[in-house]
């Protein structure tokens, strides 16, 4: 098992700004995905910030993500608009994205913004919750191309994890910010098994025969997730039903599932266009002023307030875990295996930046 | 257990008329509300349709529903609105609000309708579809003010069945449709296996200790209902963060959770004071036209596609059930339980309405 090291979030955010330093990429663009991958690493969310370092680095490599993208709004109308990402990281579009629909709900009621031809975003929550601390109701979508989910009835995976987040500001309390794939588990839940040489509970994943698959090495090497429910008689056809809206709205929407037919004539999805949709909606457009935000309030306080199978063990409310991991890692650092450290200091030795995390 | 009888939808129609009439509701509402109902039957969803007439009969007598409600737009923005639905049966002012949402995606590019003060709408799933059958994206949600699941690490129930609907427009296919309860399975699951004297899975109820329950009598008697996932190992969180972003974007948005502290000085709810919400998206302002629906063409035949682990069980889209029910009920009639067509008898002596299912 790998070490766990701990590393002030300065410093992570110095390490991250010189590699996209040396990457060229324009220094606004580098400020939005430090602030995007750090506030994510802080809130508990360590599979989508730090971590997605190497993954980018890859897939750059491979001519995949710009450096230097052209991000434009290709189509505006009053409450909707259509963003194209030319290639870039899917931060800096994303929040172009999400601010660009709150003005259009400041102004309107409601605005939705679809982002096309983009890349990995980090975590979905980061952009709900964005609205949620300026008083706007927001949604955050993205498909994620590698097929990981297989359908109800299926053998073979054909959607991603496709992650909705969703959150909402109260007044009192923290917003409430849910943020979560659709599959019952994510592919990280797999290794971590394999790694410890565990099973893996029934409901969490396939075989190549589209059985259920209880060894966790066996899971990770096939990677068959279920959708959530896990099985058709506890109600996967719900979790894959999910994962197709959110494959509506971010590639069908924005036109990320434009590739036409490949060589053998079937449909295919070219692994680069990744799509993303925001949705902002100004409560205060709907109810006077304060009054969402009130109500909000003794909504979360009820479900605080539910009676736990174990008083250990009290009922939460979506965004409470990150809430209290970003105070914690504030003070203690955020906490990095040593493993991934070492393909940090990897990507920074390969892209000529200065490796900091040491 | 119950006999079958199929009875032709025109029947159906011209006996909830025949209630409706006598309670002296408007002919427009009538329309409305047996064009969403008889729709329900014919899809399938017969929890639904007919089904809910004994229970609308009820709670009309107990003063819950308005026969002559006065329901009107008190808030309108470009692309948002608000609905008080003064007390109606929820179908009539739901069409209203699906229409005026449609109307502003259509001028706005999205457009939202929130709706307070309702009753039971029947099944969310008909207004997204009637949004996506005029080439609109839609989704409909409705609080449900019966607790019936109980959050995460809870004991008692604080939210209710919640469901959510999307619905989208292809070119050749039918649209795809989703309509989903948040919690693992509805309330009728564990009466039909009372019925049967049957056991239910794992993960579907809870007892009133919160553990799992799996006695169908003892499931029913306790209304214990668990969020989609089943328990927090298989994602249970995320059915209950649904259900609650539901319960936000239903009831605190329209101002149906305004019923200030009880007489214990914790948050109440009025049974009475449901809420919906509405959302249309037009995909012509963010897409060329006609690509949207091409491209989700695409889409619903990869996932048809999908090689089945069982090539008796295809791999289907959410939405093929409905089409097919429609179908064939259409022909054969729609199958109603004599039991139900008992409580209807019951129904239209009370209102001395004359009984046509005979």
């Amino acid at each position: 098992m790998a070490n766990i090291i701990k590393i002030p979030a300065d410093v992570v955010r110095s390490q991250l700004e010189a590699v996209f330093q040396a990457w060229g990429m324009p220094k606004e663009n580098i400020a939005t995905t430090v602030d995007v991958m750090v506030a994510t690493d802080l809130s508990g969310v360590d599979s989508h910030g730090l971590g997605m370092l190497p993954g980018y680095h890859q897939r750059r490599g491979r001519g995949m993500i710009k450096d230097q993208p052209d991000i434009r709004v290709v189509r505006d109308k009053p409450a909707a608009a259509l963003i194209d990402a030319d290639r870039s990281l899917g931060h800096p579009p994303s929040v172009m994205a999400m601010k660009l629909a709150m003005e259009k709900a400041r102004a309107m009621g409601v605005g939705i913004v679809s982002v096309r031809n983009s890349n990995h975003f980090g975590a979905a929550g980061y952009y709900s919750r964005m609205a949620a601390e300026a008083g706007i109701v927001g949604m955050a979508m993205t498909n994620a191309p590698t097929p990981a989910m297989v359908p109800t009835f299926g053998r073979d995976p054909v959607l991603g994890t496709n992650p909705i987040a969703f959150a909402a500001p109260a007044e009192k309390n923290p917003p409430f910010s849910l943020d979560m794939a659709t599959t019952t588990v994510a592919v990280g839940k797999l290794n971590i098994a394999r790694r410890l040489g565990k099973a893996i509970p029934n409901g969490w994943a396939l075989n190549t025969d589209g059985e259920v698959e209880t060894d966790g090495a066996a899971a990770f090497a096939a990677r068959r997730l279920t959708p959530l429910g896990g099985d058709r008689e506890r109600g996967s056809h719900k979790g894959y039903g999910l994962a197709t809206m959110v494959e509506i709205l971010c590639a069908t929407l924005s036109g990320s599932w434009s590739d036409g037919p490949g060589p053998d004539g079937k449909p295919q999805r070219t692994k680069t266009n990744v799509g993303h949709f925001f949705l902002a909606i100004d409560p205060s457009k709907v109810r006077a002023d304060g009054e969402f935000e009130a109500d909000l309030d003794r909504m979360i306080d009820m479900l605080h307030a539910t009676p736990p199978v174990d008083p250990e063990n009290p009922v939460q409310v979506a965004g409470d875990p990150e809430v209290l991991a970003t105070a914690t890692r504030l003070v203690d650092g955020i906490p990095i295996a040593d493993t991934l450290i070492e393909e940090v200091r990897k990507v920074a030795v390969e892209s000529n930046a200065p490796f900091l995390l040491a």
